[in-house]
């Protein structure tokens, strides 16, 4: 748990800055908890938040449900999509160039591997894809902790090369269902409460989508977070728990995109509930299952877009609104230097 | 009334990207907007919208009806906040500094004058302060004439000099005042419906601000804007009702900030409805009456951050946004360009 210690200065410091009290808003939240993050440890808190080199790793795997037709697109799409991320022409690649985010793209099991010695990917794949999780489990306990594992040790690394701030992106075409089976079966909700239509499903796909996945739900009763994964997981989800699990070691903060980073962001708490201190939530997803993630997480997004695209678009389109909450924390004059009566 | 010939083109182009259709939400309607404007007596549609310096221009003015106690702070702090933005100390200098925002501060007449040669600073006085409309009209008809002509005047040296996207903020201690009385005036809705905390006053003060307001709006019965504006307006809300219209001759968009912008932004399409066209809303103001003209101008803002502090803050906290529509609408792949099959 974060020391709270630190808060009192740190608020005091907020409050006396040229504006009326709370007039910030979600940026005073903001820059409270990553002052109070960076204050960890210190002898007294910090007066300057540092902000490094913000990055997302946009985690991409197929999934085998997508055999069942609940997505608007073929499995196939995931590659292309993985091309069009390494071309620089998809939303997020828009999105990070216009606030300066560095790209990462994970292949963490893709049907159709990518031939290229281009940097930005990164195969930590798990394998081909994930089995069809309306009939059997989608992967092995054993896969779920290499997954884990290589998430860590990728982010962990991403630290050690200079990123304080980390984002998580999606691309996997099924991974809504995917998600939506997590999260039923680990918060105790229906199927339909947890299932939505994704990037844009026909009512058909939606009430197939809604099933399968109480197909895949009703293997996991009683099963812990790891079990449940192998049952109904994806490697991309997978990789991204490790991330959050990485993130928290090192101390660092991870700028939450939508539904599906934000249901791994929860198994992340299940496993290590203090992860939470170090998550900002970016975006309110138009899924059903987000609503319920942030009320478990007791989170408020920061934007509420109409965003249903993943790739971590949500919490790109973000990062300007936590590089303001730092730049007020830093600089703003306060009431003394100013001169200004209160 | 914008030339919607080129709306087919607009759409389709933003159809075409690598993205389910709809997917970026808000951002497609910014877009569709923006290139909409821009194409404006073009051969055809543009494919890439233009953004050059934006630009925000703050209005301060002092308020006679702050002797009634309505606010925070006395009229003093106008002037001590206008010499802040100067230094570069104020939360809106914080977010121009992240976001690449010019600056320009215009006094309209506030109670004290700054010495300065600050070349940010822009002297448009119409007198010391308006009077208390409590008890009289605010300003003389002339005067309102006069702020109108200036602010539509400096807009449009703004645009000649390369700016193609405004912004307007304000500073100014009972201005929440004015501009409550104003849309409860010109909107026909009670004082108890347009009037807010501002910037976080008492219940006293509260029931006060709703008496004073009233009194103002009891002299407006059957008034015409210009009339409503010289019983009970402010000198740096005309101002910003000429920048509107000023904007709207040159066919520039404005990035319209929370509730005393969108009020100048209201009586602005009063007086020249197709005004509207130009207008982005960047953020939903916690004030009461900026529900009643989202409503009335049928506008949905970017962001929703808990702001009240106005100064254009929730303006330029909204400009990454436009920039993020603007690099998708005219760099983001198309699903031919990518190799996407939909």
């Amino acid at each position: 748990m974060l020391d709270t210690q630190y808060s009192q200065y740190i608020q005091h410091r907020i409050d006396q800055k040229t504006k009326p009290l709370g007039a910030l808003g979600l940026l005073e939240k903001v820059a409270h908890q990553l002052a109070l993050i960076q204050s960890q440890g210190q002898d007294t808190a910090v007066a300057h938040i540092e902000l490094n080199r913000p990055s997302i790793i946009i985690f991409a795997g197929d999934h085998g449900i997508a055999d069942e037709g609940v997505s608007i697109a073929p499995s196939a799409v995931t590659q292309q999509m993985v091309l069009n991320f390494l071309q620089g022409g998809a939303a997020i690649n828009c999105f990070c160039t216009v606030n300066d985010i560095d790209i990462t793209v994970v292949d963490t099991g893709i049907l159709l591997p990518v031939e290229t010695d281009n940097p930005m990917l990164i195969s930590q794949r798990l394998g081909t894809r994930t089995e069809n999780f309306a009939h059997q489990a989608a992967m092995m306990p054993d896969t779920v902790e290499l997954g884990i594992e290589l998430g860590q040790s990728l982010v962990s690394k991403m630290i050690r090369n200079g990123s304080n701030l980390i984002m998580f992106g999606e691309m996997g075409i099924g991974n809504t269902s995917s998600a939506s089976a997590i999260l039923s079966a680990l918060a105790n909700r229906t199927a339909q409460e947890c299932v939505g239509l994704g990037t844009g499903i026909n009512s058909a796909q939606f009430v197939r989508k809604k099933m399968v996945v109480e197909q895949g739900v009703a293997r996991c009763k009683g099963l812990n977070p790891r079990d449940v994964l192998a049952q109904v997981g994806g490697y991309e989800i997978v990789q991204m728990i490790g991330g959050f699990l990485g993130a928290y070691q090192n101390r660092t903060p991870i700028l939450v995109d939508g539904f599906i980073v934000s249901v791994a962001a929860y198994v992340a708490t299940l496993i290590e509930p203090n992860c939470r201190d170090y998550m900002i939530f970016a975006h309110r997803s138009e899924e059903a299952g987000h609503k319920i993630i942030l009320e478990l997480l007791d989170a408020e997004p920061l934007l509420d877009l109409g965003l249903r695209l993943g790739e971590g678009t949500g919490a790109a389109l973000a990062m300007p609104i936590i590089r303001a909450a730092v730049e007020f924390y830093n600089n703003m004059a306060s009431f003394e230097s100013a001169g200004v009566t209160v």
